[in-house]
Formats: C-alpha cells, sequence, structure tokens
C-alpha cells in the first residue's frame, strides 16, 4: 500500500512537517507541505513546502543555501503530519538561529527567554533588501 | 512582554504544539491547542488539548494515564507553532506506540514500515468498547 494513501491532507490541500536534525534530535521548524511538495521532497531528497502566506512552492535553503537532506519522512498515527529527520546546513531558522524554537516560555506565560545563540544574521543570510 | 503575546492562533483560535520527549528527544505527537487549554498546560504542568474531531477540551491521558508532565514550552520565529518538553508516562500514541510517528516511508513513497514496537494495545489501555 502506497504511503500516500495513508495521508490526510487538509481542506486546503496541506499537510504540517516537523523537521528534525537526525544527529541532535533538535527539532528545527514546522512548516507545510501540499502533495506536490512532498512528492519533490522524495524525488530529489531536499525538503520543498508550500508557503501559506507567500502562496508559493519553495525548496529550504534556495536563496539561504541551508538546505536539509532528507534521512527519513515518518507519518503519525492519524496520518495528518510529518515527521522528517533531516541533515540541516547552517541555521535552519530564517532569523539566523539553528531551530527556529529559540525562544521559551519563562515564569508561567508572564514572559519568555532566547535559548540558543544566533549564528547569522538575516542580512548576512540573505544580503541587503 | 507576555509570552502570549508572541502567538498568532489560527482562524480558528488553534495553534499546533509538538510534544517531544525531553530524556530522549523523540518527538511524540503533535496536537492542537487553543488559549484556554495552553493556559491550562501552563497552570497544571500537564498537556491540554483541543481536539478538532471531537470539538473538545482534553487532558492528555485522561482516560489512559498516559499524561505529559511539562518541562518545557518553546515557541517558533513566527510565533504560530509550540514544541513542548515533557515527560512521557506509558505511550503517547492511542495506538500503543511509545511515539505517534511509528511508521517510515520505504521505497521512495511506495511503501511503509513499522519503526518501533507496540507498547501496549489500544484495548489495553482503554478497555474495550
Amino acid at each position: 500500500m502506497s504511503f500516500y494513501d495513508q495521508l490526510k491532507f487538509d481542506a486546503n490541500g496541506l499537510i504540517p512537517a516537523i523537521i528534525q536534525d537526525q544527529g541532535t534530535g533538535r527539532v528545527l521548524m514546522m512548516a507545510w507541505m501540499n502533495h506536490a511538495s512532498l512528492e519533490k521532497t522524495i524525488a530529489t531528497g531536499k525538503t520543498h513546502f508550500w508557503s501559506r502566506s507567500r502562496q508559493k512552492f519553495w525548496m529550504k535553503g534556495e536563496s539561504s543555501g541551508h538546505t536539509q537532506t532528507v534521512k527519513d519522512i515518518a507519518f503519525d498515527c492519524d496520518g495528518d503530519t510529518l515527521l522528517i529527520q533531516v541533515e540541516q546546513i547552517g541555521a535552519a531558522c530564517h532569523e539566523g538561529y539553528k531551530s527556529c524554537f529559540f525562544r521559551s516560555v519563562e515564569d508561567r506565560g508572564a514572559g519568555f527567554k532566547t535559548t540558543e545563540p544566533q549564528l547569522e544574521t538575516p542580512e548576512r543570510i540573505y544580503g541587503k533588501k
């Protein structure tokens, strides 16, 4: 039975993909895929997503060079979420952090703190706009 | 500045929460929270979610006993996804696996395989329905 038959894309034809660094176990980001970007991810071995804000197909790292090489694609019991193991080049976050989850809650929600170093500035990654 | 001010709930008032086992780094599940379930999670230290299919507030483990004790709550650069570190009692998945992501793609999407042992059967967890 095909893997695709197990999946449930949402009303917009999308499925969330959690991206995890295979070496460290760090969760790097979550982004959305449609059927075409998932096929492209499997065919090329590099993660491709669908941007909901830009309504655009994109390859992770296409402008930054921070690509993700796919090592494993898992899916959950309900078939409505993907968990993809990758090797991440550079920072996964467009703000220059290894992981997009670089801030954590403090004081029971009253505040938050930054929990990891910024590896690069967005200006260095993408150049001056 | 409050942590809540950083978050963007979707059109249905929901935000996805990735649940990760703090000890092993295993991603256990993804589920959805509304503002009330997030507040309850922070107040009690146990994960609470909003079920989209049942339209119901629930505490993880309320019928199975497989509760999750919260160790850290992180949020991503866009403020539209949570990453929660927990201590998981028993199986996170209602199908009796430690993680809901117990199947992975094989043969470039043509098939899939089970990647971890089933710890318990659903019948043992929930009793005969």
